[in-house]
C-alpha cells in the first residue's frame, strides 16, 4: 500500500509499505479522503517533533470503508463507509473517570501520536470508529472532523437560536462555527480582515467586519441595540484578538476561545468582571459533536462543495501542504486512492 | 445629625448636618455600624474621585432602624431593622432588560456614586433596603453586604457539596468565600503567605497553603487525586496569582475571577484551552445572596465575632480607616450612633 509519510523537517515522502493486519479491538480502514488543517502544518514544520515518531503517516480528518476487523470488535463489518473519532483516552484518569474522556489527561490524538491517515490502509482502535450513513458522499464526509470541532465550540458556548454570535477570524475553523452557529438559528458578525474570507463568510449568510477599516466593537454595539454579542468566537489566534475579545460580548455574555495560544496572552480581566462574562475553553470534540456534524453535512446545511478549495492525489501530498499554507484555500482533501493526477 | 465624610486626597472630617427628610420612593435609616471595605480605602485615597462629589459622607456595609419612609413607599415602616443592597439600577438598558439589574449598564453604586452610610441618618432608595429578621443583632448584621459578596462568587461558582474550591488570598473576602463554600459543603484549600490570615483560615475549617514555602499546585493536586480543585477563586488580585490561578483547576473546573484586575494582565489560555476550562466574572451581589447571607449568619454558619476586628466610634472613623490600611484586621466596624469612645 502507498502512504504519504513525515520525514521531519518539512519533509514528505510517498512510500511504498506492506499492509499490517487489524489487532484485537482494531479496524483496518481504506481510506477515501483526508483533509489538512493547521495543525498537520504544525506538524511538517517539527513544532511537534516531540509527540511524532519520525517517519510517520499524520493525517486525521478522514473517511473510507472498513475493510477488516479485528478479533473482539462488535458492531462494525468490512464494506462500512466510515469516519474516526482520532480521541484515544485510558478510561483511568480523573477526567476519564468524570465523562471527560475527550480531555483525558493522558489523551493520545491519533494521527499525531500514533500514525494517521494519510496511507492506503490505516489501523485504528474499534472505540474510534463512526459509522457513516449511505447517503453521505465520502467526499463530504472528510469534513466532519473540522465540522465537528465547530460543533464542540457552538456546544460550548450554549449559543441558542436568535442570539448573536461574533467571530472572530475567518480560516476554516472561523467559517465552520458561523456556519454552525447559523444552522442553530443564531445571527452571525465574522470579523475578518482578508476579503476574500470575509467574502466566502458573506456569501455564506455571515454579516462580516473588517477590523482594519472599520470599528467592530461599534457595529457589534449598534447591532445589538447597545447590548453587545451573546457569544464571541476568538478563532484568530493572536494576542490583539485575545484582548479584544470580551470587547464584543453583552453583560453575561460568553467568550470562547477556540485558537490555541502557545503563550499566556493579556486578557481583561475588568471587563470580565463588569459585565460578568464567561470565558470558555474548547478542546476537540465528543461523539455527540461528531453526530450533529455528520447530521449537518447529511441535510445539507454546509455547503461542503464550496468549503473543499481542491483535492489533491496522495503522491502530491507535500504540495498540498504548501498549498494550504500559502492562505487561499478553505479545505484541501488529500484523495488517498489516488496516486497521481 | 453627625456625619464622617470624604474631604478628599485622604481626609476624612466629621461634621454636623441638618438631617433631610425622604422624598417619594425613599427611606431615612438610623444607621447603626458600617463596615469599611477595600473599595472605601480606594475612595479615601481618591482613585475614585471621577464618581464621588466631594465632600461626601461613603460607606455601604451597614446596619441600621428604618426612622422615615418618603410617600409612596409600601411594605417599610420606621422601627424595621434593616440593611441596604446599594444598588440602584435604571431598569431600561439591555442587561435590566434582560433580567441582570445587578450588572446594570448605568449602574449607580450607593454609598460612591450617591452619600453613604457614614452618617447617623441615611436616605436611601426603598428599593434598595432589605428588611432584617428580629434575631439578627445590628452589628452581625453590618457583615450582611460583605457576606453577600461571597455569597454571589460562590453561586456563581455553581459549587455543589463534596467539590473541592481552592481560594486564593485569605483577605477578608477570601475568608468570607471559604465560609461560604464550607457551608455549602464544600472543601477548602486556602492560599496565603500571611500567617496571621491563615491561622484564621485554619480555625475555621478550611486546609491552608503557604505559597512561598510550599508548592501550591502539587499540594492541590494530591489533595485531590490528581484531579485539581473544582472551583478556583482568585481574590489576591495580584498578576501572578491571576496567571496562575487556572493551574489548580481540574478538567472543566471554573475559575472565578473575584479579585479585581484595573489592567489587562496575562492569562494562561492554553491551559485553559486544555482543560477546557471556565473563566467567570463576578461583580456585587443579587438580591438571593443578600437573603442567603442572612440566612448564613442567622443560623451561626459564620463566625462574626471573629471577622469583627473591632468596633470604632464614628468621630474616630480615619483611625479605622488607618487600621484597615495597615493590615491585620479583618473586619472593622463604625458604630455610627457613638461620637466617641
Ligand atoms: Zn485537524
Ligand atoms: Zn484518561
Ligand atoms: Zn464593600
Ligand atoms: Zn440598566
Amino acid at each position: 500500500m502507498r502512504a504519504a509519510q513525515y520525514e521531519g523537517n518539512g519533509h514528505i515522502g510517498v512510500v511504498e509499505r506492506d499492509p499490517a493486519e487489524p489487532g484485537a479491538g482494531e479496524v483496518r480502514i481504506a481510506v477515501a479522503y483526508t483533509g489538512i488543517c493547521g495543525t498537520d502544518l504544525h506538524v511538517l514544520h517539527g513544532n511537534m517533533d516531540s509527540r511524532v515518531s519520525v517517519p510517520q503517516s499524520i493525517g486525521h480528518e478522514m473517511s473510507g470503508v472498513i475493510d477488516a476487523v479485528g478479533d473482539g470488535v462488535d458492531g462494525l463489518a468490512a464494506g462500512q463507509p466510515v469516519t474516526v473519532m482520532p480521541l484515544d483516552w485510558c478510561g483511568e484518569c480523573p477526567a476519564c473517570l468524570a465523562g471527560n474522556q475527550h480531555v483525558c489527561q493522558r489523551l493520545t490524538f491519533v494521527g499525531i501520536d500514533t500514525p494517521g491517515s494519510l496511507q492506503e490502509q490505516w489501523i485504528v482502535p474499534a472505540s474510534t470508529v463512526v459509522p457513516l450513513p449511505e447517503s453521505l458522499s465520502l467526499r463530504h464526509a472528510a469534513l466532519i472532523e473540522p465540522l465537528a470541532v465547530a460543533c464542540h465550540d457552538v456546544a460550548r458556548s450554549r449559543l441558542a437560536a436568535g442570539e448573536v454570535a461574533v467571530v472572530i477570524g475567518g480560516g476554516p475553523i472561523g467559517q465552520l462555527i458561523s456556519l454552525v452557529a447559523q444552522a442553530q438559528g443564531a445571527t452571525v458578525l465574522l470579523i475578518e480582515p482578508n476579503a476574500e474570507r470575509r467574502a466566502f463568510a458573506a456569501a455564506h449568510g455571515a454579516s462580516v467586519v473588517d477590523p482594519l477599516s472599520e470599528d467592530a466593537a461599534a457595529i457589534v454595539e449598534q447591532a445589538t441595540g447597545g447590548a453587545g454579542a451573546d457569544v464571541v468566537f476568538e478563532v484568530a489566534g493572536v494576542a490583539a484578538t485575545a484582548l479584544g475579545s470580551v470587547d464584543y460580548a453583552r453583560v453575561r455574555g460568553r467568550v470562547v476561545i477556540v485558537a490555541i495560544h502557545a503563550q499566556p496572552v493579556p486578557m481583561n480581566l475588568h471587563r470580565v468582571f463588569w459585565r460578568e462574562l464567561e470565558i470558555i475553553g474548547t478542546r476537540v470534540y465528543e461523539r455527540p459533536d461528531f453526530e450533529r456534524a455528520i447530521q449537518l453535512l447529511e441535510r445539507g446545511a454546509i455547503p461542503a462543495e464550496d468549503i473543499i478549495t481542491d483535492t489533491i492525489p496522495l503522491d502530491q501530498t507535500l504540495d498540498a501542504f504548501h498549498q494550504l499554507e500559502q492562505g487561499g484555500a478553505m479545505k484541501l482533501l488529500v484523495d488517498v486512492r489516488k496516486a497521481d493526477r
